[in-house]
């Protein structure tokens, strides 16, 4: 039986005393023939709208109909929604009594709420009523067992939901089911409605609002979920009471809630301090919500909201994808998420429709190779059209600077080449990230050849493999993955950054020097980070270059330490592939390994190899189809070591992980290298050229507090004259002086290219 | 100027010196009037024929041209061909001194006759004479450079070419310019002719068929190239004596020569003894010269020749991939040549062309996106099409005879599922291999998921690669990549199989037990190896099952070992992946490595965990998207040890391999285990069920001279008895008795699928 009621029995309520025992009233005794007083009274106090509201509208889903043989894009996402509702119709519908995270109950419970959001919006589509029964029939199951729960028992440090062990997955639960009850919600009879409402909804709203209102007002990705779904299944039950609360925080004031956490967990930039891992997750109750905000309340103009934060966030979340749409590993990570993620593909659909058109959310519409299904999703689907015309993503250079008020460092990404044959360079010098956060300022990201070439190893988690500590944070995590020389950053006297204790890093953060991500053969960025070791100032400059006399870009990296006494400094440097050649002086321990060092994440890299060298550094691997050089200026008594992770690992959580790393004692230092990519390898095709660098040295020309000039030299007459500024100052100008020699430069910084051959003939 | 003459200036001579002579005279003093003379001499002792004429003819040509653009694969390969060539046009020729191998000059020569043979086919397909002049322009320089040149001087154990190292890659070179002169050869003057044939052709000639006589004789690869080398172009220079020696020896008495290598290189079943990295290379010039005797010699029914032997080398060859089309690493061999690679394509597309269609033929087609430009390409891309209606590969089992009587154990191959979702199981029970053979008896490889889960290593060669030992076999394919250790299969002792001696192991062999490659939910294969360690018997016997209890095919092996004394066996098995669990007892090493051994290969394994076990092992990794357990049979005191390669390297020139080894001290001994493919994970979507395996337990009922009975037991009621037949006998039945209970069945082998349940029942 179908109802035209617009509105739900407890419209005109707020209280959740009330409302139960109104609800009890009305569903049993007086449903059926109150239809008329429960819309006028809705009419009044709810949100004037056409049914379903939040997420899509009726002329969209018969929009979607009407375009899905024309539109590819369309018609394989609707495809996939059918072939999956149509596969769960066949099968018993079962609620299992609530289990441990990752495990089947869990599963179950989250395979049940896609599939009822999916039949929704195909309910919308297709109008038929068969998805409409199928929502009915699983709530109806749900509306007898949620009643019968108490708290989870497995909750682990996590405030329990009831059907699983933290109230997070029963957010995201009401986020999907908000849904699907807006749109079978006509379809339904009041008296279903009316069981729903009250065995399901109210008792699911009074956990998120109420009993844990702190949640609900935390400025955390977590909060946002919680807003969401009380939100979102607030507009669907007209309660503007609620939808207030969502948006201002329980208290109404704005201290908690939507906004609030649009103001505090975003930098002007957009930048979500946890890294994309997080923000991707949390991306999806942030449009979802704002989406069922500017349907039924487009007077608060929430995509406007703080100059469009929402787009900036979308935005600063996908430009940070390496070109094959993964994400970087920033903080607690996996090595794997990407941007084919649901919260960054609901996002990217909104951020399409609500913002206007870009050629890179097409590209990355191909990387997801699916659309939501609503009028954001048919708009891209649109033009995108069978994807011909579709170049690859091609983000350019930028900075996203860190911290709510955008003063507290960044992130700095730049990018030379176009889509597949991009090379990325990343460096981090933001806030610490909190609970998630690593001990990593100035650590760097190499990406090139649709490889993590110089990777970050992420974190040590084995997420949702049951075996593997029940899925969540390994020991190792802790041990290894947050310490710095699990980094590509410099560690100084094998101590972690801060000491490794996060509250102390939380308040501290790296410091913009200067960011170029310009169209020139040269890009650079530069940062501080002063109070990362007590008495050691840090300076990090790298520079992406082109050059003709090199097949691919190279990364210039030069990691300035200045202290007014003697430390040891650890460069790590993290690879994946095959070792090619080795410094001179250094070979691979033959019989017995030991661990590079006790703590602080030291006792988990075997020392593989290691010898120390007085000249120039030359170590080079190949992965992929290409290699990889590293050649770094001479000093006198430098360690190098070759590591691997996996030591003091018993049940080997870690992967097994290479890295070379130079060491040398000294108060000031300058560690200047060349990451040079080149030639190729194809051992399917056995064929091979170059696979000795271009470039032989670097030199150290000079380093103090005003720059750092360095030379690099190669075969082919390759020669750079490099020289970087080292501290903020009002002139144009910088002038210095090493080994009686003049440099002075305009900027912040200068290659000069000379030919060798120029130069002698300039000396003549 | 183009010319009609049919046959080359010295057709009617067959001595190098009176040649010399002759064509000093003709092609200095008389060319330009003695073309009738010299049409009318050839056409006396010459192939009547039309040219070119030996791998495609003038109206093959016109009928690519007509089709390139209804066919796209042919359009592709025309296409690469195409702009290959162009982009060789618009540079200068280049013909750099000879280096060494690897290096410039080896790769630009290599080139060059890739150049010319492109070119050659691409003016007998459009006619187009800027392609027969770029042919020609390639030769007149080489003809001023060929006789410049002395015996190469890098040649390292090899007989030395002069444009190469090596006369192999010389007579590579031949192959290839004997098409692009076969094809020119009309266009061409006579003067060109005399030319390229008194500097170039009969210069070589002689080297390949005079001064190492002895190679051309030698039944082996290199062999085979010198044949196809010196054959190929005496059929273009239409001389029929050189074409005899090339078939039957240069004392044409059919002990050396091409007919004798089809003799003796191949098993009864096309297999050949180096196995498939190798044959894929000889492959081509097999195939090649023969197409050409085909071509210019019917009447010599070449492609019947030994029962059709060409057909079935490359069916030998082709039936060996992976469902990929990557070949397993047989002895000496890389991990990823495959297919795809020019001689397979060649033999493949030949193969089609004189043996008759294939479905599998056109899905390995599709897998090398190729086709060669001749009459046989040309048929393949007919029946190819667009590919939409070509079937994903998918052979069956096979067994493959070694030895060329076939007496000489095998090769067996099981598989299971269709195209990437096959199952495949590889043992190795033939012959050695001569140099290039590992001593791996009864070592397996299984393939599942599109991976090597429990792979090879393969050779340890970094081929081509100049800074890796100059691309040539490491030291440590000797020291580690050849012994037993390296592989799946047990070691005795702690010393490779044979004392690591090739010699004594070319003289012994596997032998074949029972093979049974059916269509039904149980295959097996059986061998044993009872010379490879004196006074030790091992017998190996291998099951892939399919059970509706499982989600994968299962592997079953069954490691029988019988001696009169005691001796340490050691049971290995490689994995690519991440460690899940451990089985109790065994923990990784915390903070101290060692070497497992002193020698035999053991001295490159670190030792990097390890305890004992007195119940059942279980230990399980995850590869790709699934989880991989072994469970093998308890038995006292069983020592476990966790490996991985690169100790006692110190070059960094071993992969990074991970392995698991059983160990037992016994003199009878029986390794039973399951490999279990099991369960899901997704670390990008967070997804994974089933990380635990089906299968709990293995346990041995008995073994002796007789019989191996086995029960397998897991979660679902699964329970199976495993019998296997452990010797040759006449009766059908096998009857034995272990601990009290009888078991009887028919046939080699016999698995019975019990309930536990049904079980417990019929006790009652």
């Amino acid at each position: 039986m179908q109802s035209l009621v617009k509105a739900s029995p407890e419209i005109c309520m707020t209280s959740y005393i009330l409302h139960k025992v109104n609800l009890l009233i009305r569903s049993r005794i007086l449903a059926g023939f109150l239809g008329l007083g429960l819309f006028l009274c809705s009419y009044d106090s709810g949100f004037a709208k056409e049914r379903p509201s939040i997420s899509m509208s009726k002329a969209e889903g018969q929009a979607i109909r009407e375009n899905l043989d024309k539109l590819p894009l369309l018609k394989k996402s609707f495809d996939a929604y059918k072939n999956a509702v149509e596969s769960a119709m066949l099968q018993t519908i079962e609620l299992p009594p609530p289990g441990e995270a990752g495990g089947y109950a869990h599963e179950k419970h989250k395979q049940n709420y896609r599939e009822m959001q999916m039949a929704g919006v195909l309910f919308t589509i297709t109008g038929d009523e068969r998805y409409a029964d199928f929502v009915k029939r699983m709530l109806e199951q749900y509306a007898v067992m949620y009643p019968t729960l108490g708290p989870h028992p497995r909750s682990f440090k996590q405030k329990p939901g009831r059907l699983f062990h933290q109230t997070l997955n029963e957010e995201v639960w009401l986020v999907n089911v908000a849904q699907a009850y807006d749109a079978v919600y006509e379809w339904l009879t009041p008296e279903d409605r009316a069981n729903f409402e009250e065995n399901i909804f109210q008792p699911m709203i009074h956990l998120f609002s109420v009993q844990y209102a702190e949640e609900l007002d935390r400025i955390h990705n977590h909060g946002t979920w919680a807003c969401a779904a009380v939100g979102m299944i607030a507009y669907v039950l007209d309660d503007k009471e609620l939808v207030e609360k969502a948006i201002l925080g329980t208290r109404k004031n704005g201290q908690g809630g939507f906004l609030r956490q649009l103001e505090l967990l975003f930098s002007p930039d957009g930048y979500y301090m946890e890294g994309p891992y997080y923000i991707r997750y949390a991306l999806r109750p942030f449009f979802l919500f704002a989406e069922a905000i500017e349907r039924n309340e487009p007077e608060r103009k929430i995509y406007e909201y703080r100059d469009g934060i929402l787009r900036k966030a979308f935005y600063a979340t996908a430009m940070t994808v390496y070109p094959n749409g993964v994400f970087p590993a920033i903080n607690d990570a996996s090595l794997s998420m990407d941007i084919a993620d649901i919260g960054p593909t609901i996002a990217g659909n909104l951020s399409y429709y609500r913002y206007g058109a870009d050629e890179n959310l097409l590209a990355i519409a191909a990387i997801q190779d699916r659309v939501i299904l609503n009028g954001a999703g048919l708009k891209v689907a649109e033009d995108f059209g069978n994807g011909e015309n579709v170049a690859p993503l091609n983000w350019s250079s930028v900075e996203l600077r860190d911290g709510h008020d955008g003063e507290r460092g960044g992130l700095g990404i730049l990018r030379t080449g176009q889509g597949r044959e991009q090379t990325m360079l990343l460096m981090k010098y933001g806030v610490h990230g909190k609970g998630h956060g690593h001990f990593d300022k100035l650590h760097f990201i190499f990406y090139d050849q649709y490889r993590t070439v110089v990777p970050d190893y992420g974190f040590a988690r084995w997420i949702n493999m049951e075996p593997k500590f029940g899925g969540r944070y390994t020991a190792e995590n802790n041990s290894f993955a947050k310490q710095t020389i699990a980094h590509n950053t410099v560690v100084v006297d094998q101590a972690s950054q801060n000491s490794g204790k996060r509250q102390q890093a939380d308040e501290r953060w790296g410091e913009r020097h200067f960011f170029d991500g310009g169209d020139g053969d040269v890009q650079a960025v530069s940062a501080f980070a002063n109070d990362a070791y007590p008495g050691v100032d840090m300076q990090r400059t790298m520079l992406l270059v082109n050059d003709p006399l090199l097949e691919h870009p190279v990364v210039v990296d030069l990691f300035r330490l200045t202290s007014e006494s003697d430390h040891q400094y650890d460069y790590p440097l993290y690879f994946n592939g095959q070792i090619v050649t080795l410094p001179d002086g250094i070979k691979a321990h033959a019989d017995q390994l030991a661990p590079l060092g006790a703590d602080n994440g030291y006792q988990h890299i075997w020392n593989v190899g290691s010898g120390s060298s007085d000249t120039d550094i030359r170590f080079s691997w190949f992965d992929g189809n290409r290699y990889y050089s590293v050649i770094s200026a001479p000093s006198p008594g430098t360690e190098v070591f070759v590591g691997r992770t996996g030591a003091n690992d018993p049940d080997f959580n870690l992967r097994s992980q290479q890295m070379v790393m130079l060491r040398r004692n000294a108060a000031n230092h300058l560690f200047a290298s060349v990451i040079e990519p080149h030639g190729y390898f194809n051992e399917a095709r056995e064929q091979t050229r170059d696979a000795r660098s271009v470039i032989q040295s670097v030199n150290i020309e000079g380093s103090n507090e005003t720059a750092s000039v360095i030379t690099v030299r190669g075969k082919r007459d390759l020669q750079w004259q490099i020289m970087i500024r080292n501290s903020e100052t009002a002139s144009k100008k910088t002038r210095v002086v090493f080994s009686g020699k003049e440099y002075e430069w305009e900027g912040n910084y200068k290659l000069i290219r000379q030919q060798a051959a120029e130069e002698e003939m300039s000396k003549k």
